[in-house]
């Protein structure tokens, strides 16, 4: 049976997810309802998208993955329906699926319009679940909806580079749960921008001239535990996504503080990474 | 297979949630349980009472809600099962099913008496998850209970009329995710006094005069979007659940604001409906 | 069919919750999967650990609980995989299952050696998930790795008792959703030196004479519920875990108080038991 995910910034309080879940079982008492996140910061476009991305494809192929985020429908925030990588994406269109659409072309992309036959102020009770299931029950896209060719863009999913290519300008698109900084600069991205070059990353006034493989490659194993201080300190690491990430080994925010907290990095700061002569 | 719900204060962290899904499953391996919300403030009735009463409708017939929530029996807090509209809702006797047996006459209540049978310092564990599995299983209320006639009521759960009926006094009883405030006064309750008159919605020294649709009702999408100024505007509108609520457009506590942040609105404040002369 | 639940510091917002979920379900479309927690504070392997020990046992026998807290590979972290008591727990053999082990003796623990086919900065989608779905579908630990006799203990999950046997010295290992405070004083350990003795108990300088079996035995029923001022007072119960545990009664953090904001109590502090002459 089919897998539909969530991905909401509902929070974890409210019975928005608990009633989204009773209205799909509703529908399809066997499907499988799996919660990628409902603490997306509310109205949050970029951190959902950045949530989405870093989820979905571990994932089976025909998943279908509903995200609702500022999905109320009105004149500039229509709804969508897209079919991508052999996964579902039912969303507003309001640029959560630029991310990935960056990356990936989308196979079919349709605005919903089954909207005259409901009237509805929770779109993702009444639309996006009619929609999921409608999909889960094997049915086409072309049924709900009229095809269009893009969705709406979003700013800050890609970094800026000079034209030299001596410098990437990125930003800092997401603060995960252990306070790490995530950049918008893909591995992929920076190597074909390095060619192999030394570089200097900066944020602030933070200087790094490396990226370590995992967290623990700043411990020196051969000091002993008692005498070693990595905690708290700072690096940079392609995370799990292979975004650039600066983070804070064993990072707690409530502790011992994080490349958030500490180094004072928040959303939208700005990172950059100045590539030198060989 | 049943379904089981679950809506407690047991938090995000702790264990319990987790042991009840574990002692569901050892006894049913093929219920499905649905969380619904384990982050109602601690004690807090009247908090349950909306988040069970919005979320339940939305699931099967015939689904059992688990309500955890102030459930530690005593002599002034018995535990009991519910039947009503086709739903079975098993909780402490304390108020948490006023909200909803004030809309829909339950069809029958027991006092669960399984007790002698059971010691417990854990009764979500011990006792709800057994009569949750004997109501999954087929059986019958009268098995696990002795029925009684009414729950316990309390208070704010319907606002307050003057004679004239010119003014309606109602109470702040949920702040949801989005910092929007949601009070006790349902549309059909509202649409009942008005008569059509116009009115003046008050709240500290915020005043409306128009409860809108949706919430991009505020918008006017004939001003182009950069020289728009909605973000952070409070309205009122009927909420999906059809309760009056004060909110503010794209709210954000941590960036634009919200209601309750914006207007220093909390739970149990006043808001006031005065109807005009037409 | 198995069942495989998570215990993490992931956090609700970030995705790593969801794209493990994703893993498991694309190698096992029918396995069960339960969050027990995925708020463990980042890094804390003692709340870890004690959130672990308080579930584990109420999911049936076969149960797979995956842990991930500080599960980066490095020369001093390994993976193991632990059979205990019909249970299998996959994690970092960083002294997480140092307190389920110190009552249960393993069965069996492997350290796993699937490593060299693995790279992975997120061990727990590409180690531990195979790990479990290995063992979801009968596989045994001897394949996924080689047995060790021993895991890495941790501080401070036994109090102390001095050679008299007149007091106790525990610590504070947790603050559950409702800030009562949790000690490491388990009620069998207590009773075994108490040999019914009066006792008193110190933290910090409230005093505690008597442990009641649950939390409302602390109200006196016969005096009428408007005349009561029961909210918000001290007690001391053994919890549903059995751990002595201090407690305020209907604690509420953000109204009327809890143990650890009240009484100035927090994770690590201590707790004595000084036992009396009878």
């Amino acid at each position: 049976m089919a897998i539909i995910t969530l991905t909401t910034d509902f929070g974890e309080k409210d019975h928005f997810a608990g009633a989204t879940k009773g209205a799909i079982y509703s529908e399809l008492p066997d499907v499988k309802i799996v919660d990628i996140s409902h603490s997306v910061s509310p109205f949050n476009i970029l951190e959902a998208a950045y949530i989405i991305q870093n989820a979905y494809s571990s994932f089976p192929k025909g998943t279908i993955h509903v995200i609702g985020i500022d999905s109320e429908i009105n004149p500039e925030n229509k709804h969508i329906a897209i079919k991508l990588d052999d996964h579902f994406f039912i969303c507003a269109n309001n640029g959560i699926m630029s991310m990935i659409c960056s990356e990936i072309a989308p196979e079919k992309i349709v605005e919903i319009n089954i909207h005259d036959r409901i009237q509805s102020s929770f779109p993702v009770l009444d639309v996006f679940v009619k929609v999921a299931c409608h999909i889960a029950r094997g049915g086409t896209l072309e049924v709900i909806g009229k095809t269009i060719h893009e969705t709406k863009p979003i700013k800050n999913v890609v970094p800026y580079v000079n034209d030299d290519k001596t410098q990437i300008i990125g930003s800092i698109i997401y603060v995960d749960n252990y306070g790490n900084v995530v950049t918008n600069i893909k591995r992929s991205f920076f190597e074909t921008i390095q060619k192999g070059r030394p570089f200097i990353i900066s944020a602030r006034n933070y200087k790094f001239k490396s990226i370590y493989k995992k967290y623990s490659d700043i411990v020196n194993f051969d000091i002993p535990e008692d005498k070693r201080h990595d905690e708290g300190r700072g690096l940079v690491v392609f995370n799990s996504g292979d975004f650039l990430e600066i983070a804070v080994y064993k990072s707690n925010s409530a502790t011992v503080g994080s490349a958030s907290s500490l180094m004072g990095l928040n959303l939208m700061d700005t990172v950059t990474v100045n590539f030198l002569k060989e």
